[in-house]
């Protein structure tokens, strides 16, 4: 194994190597490269995808790329959005389809800043992150790939990982080292091939797919709504595109028919043939064809998502499902922000490196519950296709007493929409997330009447920043940057100030969470520096339940916390959701009249563990009691 | 004057030639070039504006940005907000300023979509402009400038204009034809001073300002607000930055004090010393000066913005005044907008060329206004610099009881409000708006209860699009493309169908406004055109006051009105402006349970006319009416 005397040697080595440019990779690299991480990025196709793929943002992702402030570049493209899903179904009368149901695709019970899923080519996607690794220096070497790799632990403790790269074309090839090797390339992963992780299929049975991207002339009325199609000739999702294109998707065969695999005699022609009849009385022509193609797709999820903590794996190689939840490049988000965070509180010293073990934790266990959710959809959907009596007799009942497919169909819709728009997604009680299942020892954790649930994202609020005068939207106020929210929700401006002054006082001390990880230049911070003057890991903000006009920074907002003041905001915006609440933040929150209380929100946006704010030492405490947790972190209470 | 004979000559001819990339000819020219018409377009500096001038986006203007689809490029530059502004005083102690009172800068009685205004170097917004102009193979061509011109209607009546342009080194020049000439050249306007047009000055003293943009440090806790200070030692506005940056305004003198013009002794220094005593208690220091300048300002106003419809001023050209108010820009690019749809519904066949004549009409009397609001304001501003006493007079009122200088100025600020918002911009009633004053012969012309100002910006209303259940924002549904906005308010789904029947009839007559306007390709328009399907001049939207469920374009639009499907809207949504009403949309028009309006927006989104739908001919005949008045205007109907 003498690679490194026979092949060019890349002398950098980097924090980390990602291999696959897809959603996961992008992710993963775009927050590491913002974050100062030195990055080798590859992937082995030539170009950024041109056609087809993914291209559904969920509601709950939307927020997330704007928080990224790259929300207006994906928006820019006009993507479609998506607000409601329409059901067709086959007619009483035998004769073609017809609408049955509608159902909003982020009803209103769910609390999304943008309740719709938006609808994108994923190239443009991808663009929108690859132009922003350009800014911070990270350019995809194209088309390259991983050769082999080992952990050398013991030889290079910095740098365990030795990693030899190859161009697709298997003559040039390069070898590194790193700290992290990052599997984002998809369902056949090498790495995680390589690593002899087994990848289950949860559902033995696999569906033959076929999906076309094009412009269409239709007088079908809802081409411009994402539908669910089931007819007598077989089932179809419509879903809109950016620039008049629709997306269908069809399911040609199962792997439980006899001649399932039809992949050889699916052609363009006989696609949209199949369309043409599914969509009867309806009718469908092409003007143009972008993409299409026909896949196999089966349920499947690996057995780990890393070894030991210094590989991983993450997206498509880590799970596969059916396209039509539209949730695989929103998952692949999603573990990559979850990776990233860590490897950074980690790497700057915050978290030990156990913090590691919560990745596959949380991650597995979504994609468990997608592929569960997947299931049940799937089948529902093929089902109708090989049952064409049973649907008939269901339907024969009236719609309200029916309790058969159709309705159990849209009832899976329903409940799942939390899930899918992303909102639902929540990590159980672990290391970091100290729900009040958690041993912890402050009588301060868990305060009662709090409606938060930890694990979930934070809850959605509209408060005015009292520096400006800006009315914001609370969760959006720090940025992505690797570091803790804490929101201090301070309640009253007058009866909150002695334990405001006790928790400055406390966060002052030199082994508070906060001075424990000092930035190195904290004596030198820029005057301007909005989020984090004192540590990288630490932006507090604190919330008044008063009107902005009474708030004075100066007076009201003690000590260290007066140093942030971009981010001090008043609760006097009025709510829909708590319409008779004087401050609806707090109310949102569940901190009533003469309460306070401090919420610690992970850089992901999870709600971590919920303070009471007290006068005394009680508060600082119990904050340093789980941040000190994360730092000396054992194996023993990952789970 | 052979001078075709001797200079090299460009062989086109054009639709217009502009001289001036501001805001005024950069509005002109991207509509003008967007809708088709070939521009030649001169700018006598050699480069975009890099630092210093205009940067208040107003309200209605980013409204009328987003129109264009140029507000995200806008925002990409995270341009500072301000949504109130404070009043500081000096403190009655006598030591130093205090804040006296705060006011938002677009309060709640306007009803805007953005209620704030934006700040954002105006370079950056003259490069979307010019971005977008490149995308319509507009070039401005730089640094030149226009050396002469002339009208020669006799010998050439499609392309009266000869124009000599020449470089700015006086070197090079080129002749070239055209049917207009714009001037949007500034408050220098050589265009206007060919042409003998006199500008007036309203106010005979002249104020001296200086203006520094940068970044500082300051304990001064509204620097991120917009503030007017009036201390003993003088007044400053202060306007927040994009990039952490300040705008201070400092008036340094007063033509009608002795020894005024201290231009040259006004230094860097000197400006941050007046600010620094200003400020006190509160302390200032620069970081980074990017630009400041010192300048004479009075308050102008063109006599005639045309003298034969043909050359036309614009923006600065037309009027200066103080840049305390920031409608600068504002101003210009409404001035712009005013005519750029106007010599589109000349040149498209829609309108006279009478129409022209109600530019100067129209945009004069904003200008008057403008000033006078200016003219108020400033005054106010610059008084309290040499009527120290008379302050400290005010001053020693109580607050409540004053109604001395510091009340006044609130006032004015408050009265204008509406007006600097943009909102308040009004045209009045002339041949091309018909408010109840004109002399229309239908008697279904302004309907009762209608609570649309004619003459004023069309009401801000969100709806539900049928085709694809977005929430939209019904005035936002037409882009900025040339053409007027038909609204048919049409009420009750059922009770509605027969005069909507009747309505569809009516237009597909040969002689109906919009069959009288038809496409010359309206054959062969593609399946996926939007909003001009029949008539570049004219689009149909259609909103029922029902759910979106319940609407079927298919059934329930009839006739011609069906091809707009995209523009067929459920008025389903809650407003807090009208918080009782079903249908709120209708309600905040004034259409009322059981009634039915079609509102007719100017292509800049003024309303025209109203006219009740009712079953008959009576509702086209009524639009007829007015669209044929437009075409066969007479000068003696103008005013």
């Amino acid at each position: 194994m003498a690679l490194q005397s026979v092949q060019p040697r890349d002398h950098r080595s980097y924090d980390i190597v990602i291999v696959g440019a897809g959603p996961a990779g992008l992710m993963l690299s775009t927050c590491l490269a913002r974050w100062g991480y030195s990055i080798k990025h590859v992937d082995n196709r030539p170009e950024p995808t041109r056609t087809g793929r993914a291209d559904g943002i969920q509601p709950r992702s939307l927020e997330l790329l704007r928080n990224m402030g790259l929300k207006s570049q994906i928006m820019s493209h006009n993507p479609a959005r998506v607000y409601e899903v329409a059901f067709w179904n086959p007619s009483q009368s035998g004769q073609g389809i017809v609408r049955t149901n509608t159902w909003a695709s982020c009803p209103d019970f769910i609390d999304a800043r943008y309740p719709f899923t938006t609808l994108l080519h994923q190239g443009y996607i991808e663009k929108v992150f690859i132009d922003d690794l350009v800014k911070h220096k990270v350019e995809i070497q194209r088309p390259w790939t991983v050769a082999s790799f080992r952990s050398e632990e013991c030889r290079d403790t910095n740098y365990p990982i030795c990693v030899l790269l190859k161009h697709i074309d298997g003559e040039e090839t390069q070898e590194v080292r790193a700290k992290y090797l990052f599997g984002g390339e998809g369902a056949r992963s090498f790495i995680r091939q390589r690593l002899n992780i087994g990848f289950k299929y949860i559902d033995p049975v696999e569906h033959i797919w076929a999906v076309m991207d094009g412009v269409v002339q239709t007088d079908f009325p809802d081409i411009k709504m994402k539908c669910t199609i089931h007819s007598h000739h077989g089932s179809i999702m419509v879903i809109p595109r950016e620039d008049n294109m629709v997306r269908l998707y069809v399911q040609i065969a199962s792997s439980s028919e006899i001649g399932w695999d039809r992949r050889d005699i699916a052609t363009e022609q006989e696609i949209q043939s199949l369309a043409k009849k599914i969509l009867f009385p309806y009718t469908i022509t092409w003007e143009r064809v972008e993409w299409y193609s026909i896949y196999p797709i089966g349920q499947g999820i690996s057995d780990k998502y890393s070894l030991d903590e210094r590989t991983f794996l993450g997206g498509d190689a880590c799970h596969t499902h059916s396209p039509k939840a539209g949730q695989g490049m929103n998952t692949a988000f999603m573990d990559a922000l979850n990776l990233a965070w860590k490897i950074h509180a980690v790497e700057g010293g915050l978290a030990h490196r156990d913090i590691l073990k919560t990745y596959e934790l949380e991650r597995r266990c979504v994609a468990l519950r997608l592929l569960a959710f997947d299931n049940r959809y799937a089948n529902l959907f093929s089902r109708r296709q090989a049952a064409h009596d049973d649907i008939k007799a269901t339907l024969g009942k009236s719609r309200d007493d029916s309790e058969g497919d159709v309705d159990e169909f849209t009832k899976v819709f329903k409940e799942s929409c939390e899930f899918t728009s992303g909102y639902g997604v929540a990590y159980g009680c672990n290391a970091i997330n100290w729900s009040p299942d958690h041993e912890a020892k402050s009588a301060l954790m868990h305060p009662k009447g709090i409606k938060l649930r930890t694990g979930h994202v934070f809850t959605n609020c509209d408060v005015t920043r009292v520096i400006d005068a800006n009315v914001v939207h609370l969760e959006q106020e720090v940025p992505l940057n690797g570091a803790f929210r804490i929101f201090i929700f301070a309640g009253d401006l007058y009866s909150s100030q002695l334990a405001l002054q006790d928790f400055a006082t406390g966060l002052a001390q030199e082994n508070s969470f906060i001075m424990a990880q000092a930035r190195p230049d904290v004596n030198d911070v820029s005057h301007h520096e909005q989020h984090n003057p004192h540590s990288m890991f630490f932006t507090l903000c604190t919330v008044f339940a008063a009107n902005r006009g009474c708030i004075d920074i100066t007076k009201d907002v003690p000590g260290l916390l007066a140093r942030y003041r971009y981010h001090v905001y008043a609760d006097d915006r009025w709510d829909a959701r708590v319409p008779a609440a004087k401050a609806s933040a707090h109310a949102k929150i569940g901190v009533n009249a003469g309460e306070r209380a401090i919420v610690v929100v992970r850089p992901d946006g999870h709600v971590a563990v919920v303070v009471s704010l007290v006068q005394g030492p009680g508060t600082i405490n119990a904050l340093n009691e789980y941040f000190s947790a994360l730092n000396s972190m054992r194996l023993s209470n990952i789970e």
